[in-house]
Parts: C-alpha cells; structure tokens; sequence
C-alpha cells in the first residue's frame, strides 16, 4: 500500500471501531470490526498488533473531538462558572441523541476492567482533562477548594453520563442543577 | 438430579456467575461460567435457558445483600440525612476492597448497552430501590424537592462507584461531602 492508502484505511479502521466498540462494547470481535470497516483483516494486522491495540488507538483518535464538544474554547474567557455549567448543557444535549450510550471513556473502562489496558489509559487520560479543566476554572472562580470541586463535577459527569447512557435517567437539567448546587457550596458565584 | 441437588446446583452456579461477570464482565463464556461453577454445561442448561437468564438470575441473587449492604435497616429510623449519609459510608468503605469493580448493576448495563435485556431490567430494578430509598428519606427530611434530591444522590452513587471501580477515584470522604452539599442545598438539616 502507498503511504496515503495507509493512512486512510488505518482512519476507516479507527472510525469504524469507535463505532462500534461504542454502540457494542469493547467484546466485539476482529471479524466483525474488519467487516465494518471494509478493511480486511491482514491489513488491521499490518497496521495493528491486536485488537487491543485498535482500541486504544480509536479511542486515542476520538479524544480532541470529545474535548470539543464538551469543553469551551480556551480564548473565550468568560465566567468561570459559565465555563463549567457549559460542560453540563453540552453533556445534557449529547445525551438526548438516540444513539447516546454514556462517555465513551467511562464505558471502556468499566467494560475492560483493567486500568493497565492500554486503552483503559487512553481513557483516564482524556477523563483527566475534563477533571483538570473544572480544576482551573474552579481555582479562576474561587473555589474554596478547587481540587475537590473538580472531583466533585467529575462525578456528577460520569454518574449522569453513565445513567443516560444505560436509559436509567433523562437529565432535562439534572446536571445543571446538581452542578450549581455543587458550584454554590464552594463559594463559585456567578 | 433430586430437587435439594438442583437447588445446589442452581445457587452455585449463579455465585459463581456472580463473582465472574462482576470480575471479567459479561462476556465471559459458558464454558469459563460452568468451569468455576463445577457445573456441567448439560446441567446449565437444564436450569437455564441461555447465558442471559443465568446472568439476570445472578444478578437478580445478589440484590437483597446488595441492599442490606447500603441501606440501613427499616427498623432503626434515625434521622433522614444521617440515613442518607450511610450508604454513601457503605459506598467508600466497599470501594476500598481490592476486588471492587464498581455497582455491579450499573456495570451490567453498561456492558449490556440494551434496557431491554432480562438483567439490565434485573439491574435497573435494583437501582431504582436505591433512589426510592433515597426519596423516601428525602421527604422525612423535608427536602424541598425530594425527587430531585434522591435522583441527585444517584448521579453521585453512581459517578462515584464508576470512578472507584475503575481505579480513576479513591474515594476517601469525597461522596460524604458531596451528598452533605447536596442535602444542605435541599434543606435536610442535621
């Protein structure tokens, strides 16, 4: 293969497996992933040395564009309260979208069960930087404790994002709520 | 087999369903299930259906210790917030045994990713008494919105026991004091 057809089976690969490893779970098999991806299965094996390994990469791939979605631009400052209860209107309308399942990182991680798995660290990784985000915009705002804030949100985030996910919650403005109910409490006015 | 034999065989091969699926996760074979089990697979099947019924009958099992484990008991009232603040005691105290993987039925949902699953139904059930535990204290308590509150508390039930169980969050008072904001925002005093 030239290096431009690499490049792209090795994007259709990565696509087809966030796809599908999202809508899933990550127990789906080679054949399957190789079928939906029009790609064939030495060709993953060219480009990959394992399943695990397309995992990680195709979570890895999904990582700024969930950074995107839910986290607003760095040059348009404004209240850092705003700038967290951002996070949730966005969580809260992705959640609405039939094809929801919850954070996709959470949910490799609660299905691999394995924090060494290479993907598991892709994914704590991309979780680490909503924590850290709500960090300094938690130390911008006052917080009277910014760390505990940030893992305050964090759980409100992954609780809600997980029971959207399995179909358990709508939040029509649960997270908003319990954000500024958590937002209050430190002293993060308006 | 005698009806006590296929009682035994029934109650261990469903702990032993338990302990692996809360392990391993719910793609574990048949064959694996039956091994730990030291069950034949013929006996597997003369009892259930399919791995799905064992799986919802495993989960279905673990509920009452579940609930005894988190909820304190009927007949020793106490004060509603206090109440409230005892599973979230029970929560942290659990997540700090090395074998916790998290809420086993938040996790079976979603590693499932179908509502209509036999134990995703199993699992939302069991949920759905913590938030109604949740919501009757709430109301004891004077919430001013007790329904809020008690779906409040779950967000952070199960964001918390996601996290821990994924090895992402030690706990270590956070969902004390989470839950204790909280009740305070919904005006569920001391």
């Amino acid at each position: 293969m030239t290096t431009t057809a690499t490049a792209s089976t090795r994007e259709r690969l990565l696509d087809a497996a966030a796809e599908l490893f999202y809508r899933d779970g990550v127990g789906i098999g080679v054949e399957a992933l190789c079928r939906a991806a029009g790609v064939s299965k030495r060709s993953m094996y060219q480009l990959f040395g394992s399943k695990d390994e397309v995992l990680a990469a195709a979570l890895q791939r999904r990582a700024p564009s969930y950074e995107t979605l839910l986290i607003p631009p760095k040059d348009e400052p404004g209240p850092p309260r705003a700038r967290i209860l951002y996070v949730f209107e966005r969580l809260e309308a992705a959640s609405t979208e039939p094809a929801y399942r919850g954070c996709p990182f959470l949910a490799v991680e609660v299905e691999l069960k394995n924090p060494e798995h290479p993907a598991s660290q892709v994914a704590r990784r991309a979780k680490q930087a909503l924590t850290d985000f709500f960090r300094t915009e938690a130390e911008r705002g006052g917080a009277h404790d910014p760390g505990l804030l940030a893992r305050q949100l964090t759980l409100v985030f992954d609780g809600a994002s997980a029971r959207a996910g399995v179909g358990s919650e709508t939040l029509d403005g649960l997270t908003l709520t319990t954000a500024g109910a958590l937002l209050d409490a430190a002293g993060v006015q308006e």
